[in-house]
């Protein structure tokens, strides 16, 4: 088997076999197919699509492109969630801490942020001595003992698809729906969890801006699941402004641990149950979505979300009393508010320019290399729908450094999009894609 | 400018600018842009083209890459030829020397043969002594004292193509027709030439095997050269068969050299004809084709073409005698005669067997190291169009290795496709391409 005939296949528009698909992925990871022959390759792709079994098959070779993890010695139905990717999004936070409350079992591999979107990694090293690095045995062990773990990821899962996203971040190659989907769920698949519920954002904060492009996405990514053979659901939730009020690492923290508290935003505490319902489903610990949005909103009411919060940050290395008292976390030395210079109704609030606002102040990583500022951000205080008038605060900056929070304050205004007449609101929760 | 941003561009289909390209091609010659994405960049050029003015921007910035010979110095009109390549295609051996016979320079770069084609190099190294490896100033010194001299082309000549060609081998991205174009056009354009004669071959044997491929290319490239300022056309030939009767090295040779005694094949005169009337044309020694055609058939009728062939295989030290004794070339140790099975008339020979019969021979390079056998061939001695008895001789095979000369039997028997009735035959040159 040649790369150059593949690459030749593809570009006539014909089906790589699965054999194919395996040859090539297997010779890109070891090095034996070089770069330039596979960047050829998924131009091509752009170009052609991919069938279903392509894609499957795709992912699925990425997914033995290094370990597999292997969940069994867990008792219950591992559940893995998985975001596209949002401002604000906080959702793990709070939702992981609610599931392993009512017995089932967290057992989550987690990234760092780069760009415009913050990471759960990266957030949670909010609580001081909080670390992901553990070993394995300490993964499991907590996962055993006290229902949730979240790990960084390690380097050997689906190695091939780190390889192949590198590679298509430099060649344009990045949106094309079958590499996308195929690249997400070959890491979900590797994570070895029963079960798979997707939240795929759209709007324009979105990494799917188009309605129709977030469905689609949700689609494959849910066929690649069920055909791997693991129950896969997909959400589509809102991105077209950040979800909850705070933008920033400790600062969502804190909203995700008053969420626990009952005191969280409505927009966020919807993404968070309808989430947490499709994985209470799926693991079996509830029969309907009534009976798992009760649950969850009983675990909030009776304390045991929070305590299962600080009951993992402790297990974790970190300082728990963060959770039980968070004005512990520390401030920033500035704060200015942002003030509408018109009124009228909040239509849009730009979320990649509020994440980049976020990294201007250090917040957000540049580079792989960057170093974070944990205690800067942006709360937002109007939001889609809102009425505001001159003069209105929209948003407060927090930040260490002057300069930097004046131009996070330009960013921040320019990102509201205020219009004279009402908005017509769409719920938070758009769509639910099965099988 | 990124690379990134100009496959982006290329990818949605949009023209890249004279300044782009001239970016691309300059960082790739450099290094600075990777292959990986230069690949990209070419899939994507693949599926959505280039215009006019790309093309001869990517041309342009491709002969700048490296050295662009000056031939100033030479007086008089220097027209170039050059042929996409075919089998038994010894159109140069005999028409530079009729040209310079009739006192148009001839300062050509020639290339060596791979796979199924043979390279005039190659061919004219059967005149024991022969070298191409001229330094610079005998190069000079030959065109102007004798008319004629031939050079192995220099590492330095569009070293952009020469990486980019190599690129496009190996990531199924040859087959476009404008990156084809200016693959051939970009090296013309180094070479120095004052006006360029292209013959365009077509048919089986042809790299461009449609003829309608084989005009738009040749249209192509008459453009490009136009727009570079140089006179420029192409003759479109057949190649449904080896052109002439002998594919091989000293046996094309020969060929060549008994059409300059006026005993050549009518097939390859009538291309070296068209081909020679062009150049004598835009170098302004004769004003229409019939004068040209009657000058050439008085350069052969009178000797001066094969004197002149002598004095150029001496100035480059090569034995001119075999030019005048041509049964001083090696015999190979065996031959055999390759029979009909069946009568008819010869509808095709598929030319490209025939070269890879050569190859098989030894004739042909496999590899860039590999090392030719110049006795070695095939003689054709049924054509298209001619009626066939069984039991008929097709061709002659010359061979030293008898085992070698088996299996290139079986190649050439079954390269010839005889049906039982008789093939309307199209002109050997087919059409004129002009701006």
């Amino acid at each position: 088997m040649r790369m150059y005939d593949l690459i030749e296949k593809k570009k006539l528009g014909m089906e790589l076999t699965t054999d194919e698909i395996r040859f090539m992925i297997d010779g890109f990871t070891d090095g034996s197919i070089p770069d330039y022959q596979m960047s050829a390759m998924t131009m091509a792709i752009c170009f052609q699509g991919m069938s279903k079994r392509e894609t499957v098959d795709l992912t699925l070779a990425m997914r033995d492109s290094g370990d597999v993890l292997d969940l069994s010695s867990i008792p219950g139905v591992k559940v893995d969630k998985h975001s596209t990717g949002g401002v604000g999004d906080k959702t793990s936070l709070a939702l992981t801490p609610i599931i392993a409350s009512l017995g089932v079992p967290v057992a989550k591999m987690s990234g760092r942020g780069l760009g415009h979107t913050g990471g759960t990694i990266d957030k949670l090293e909010s609580f001081p001595g909080f670390t992901t690095a553990l070993p394995e045995e300490i993964f499991f062990k907590n996962v055993r003992e006290i229902g949730i773990a979240l790990a960084g990821q390690t380097t050997n899962l689906a190695p091939a698809d780190k390889k192949l996203y590198a590679l298509r971040d430099v060649t344009a190659t990045v949106d094309q729906m079958s590499l996308i989907a195929s690249s997400i769920m070959s890491k979900k698949l590797a994570s070895g969890s029963d079960a798979i519920v997707l939240d795929v954002k759209t709007g324009n904060g979105a990494f799917m801006k188009k309605y129709e492009d977030s469905v689609a996405l949700a689609k494959e990514m849910v066929s690649i699941g069920t055909m791997a053979g693991k129950k896969t659901a997909a959400v589509i939730t809102d991105m077209d402004q950040p979800l909850g009020n705070a933008v920033g690492n400790a600062i969502e923290v804190i909203e995700a641990v008053d969420t626990l508290k009952g005191e969280g935003p409505s927009d966020f505490k919807e993404v968070v149950f309808a989430l947490g319902a499709q994985m209470l489903l799926f693991a079996g610990r509830a029969d309907s979505c009534e009976e798992a949005v009760k649950l969850m909103q009983d675990s909030i009411d009776s304390g045991a979300a929070l305590d299962k919060m600080a009951e993992f940050v402790r297990a974790q290395g970190g300082d728990a009393s963060y959770v039980y008292d968070t004005s512990k976390f520390p401030k920033t030395k500035y704060s200015v508010e942002v003030k509408a210079a018109c009124g009228g109704f909040v239509h849009r609030i730009l979320a990649e320019n509020i994440g980049i606002a976020c990294m201007t102040l250090g917040g957000g990583r540049e580079t792989k290399d960057s170093v974070i500022d944990l205690s800067v951000g942006i709360y937002l205080k109007k939001k889609n729908g809102d009425a505001v008038d001159t003069g209105d605060t929209l948003a407060v900056i927090y930040a260490n450094d002057r300069e930097k929070m004046d131009a996070a304050a330009e960013k921040v205004l320019h990102a509201y999009e205020i219009a004279a007449v009402p908005k017509e609101m769409l719920p938070v929760v758009r769509e639910y894609i099965y099988e």
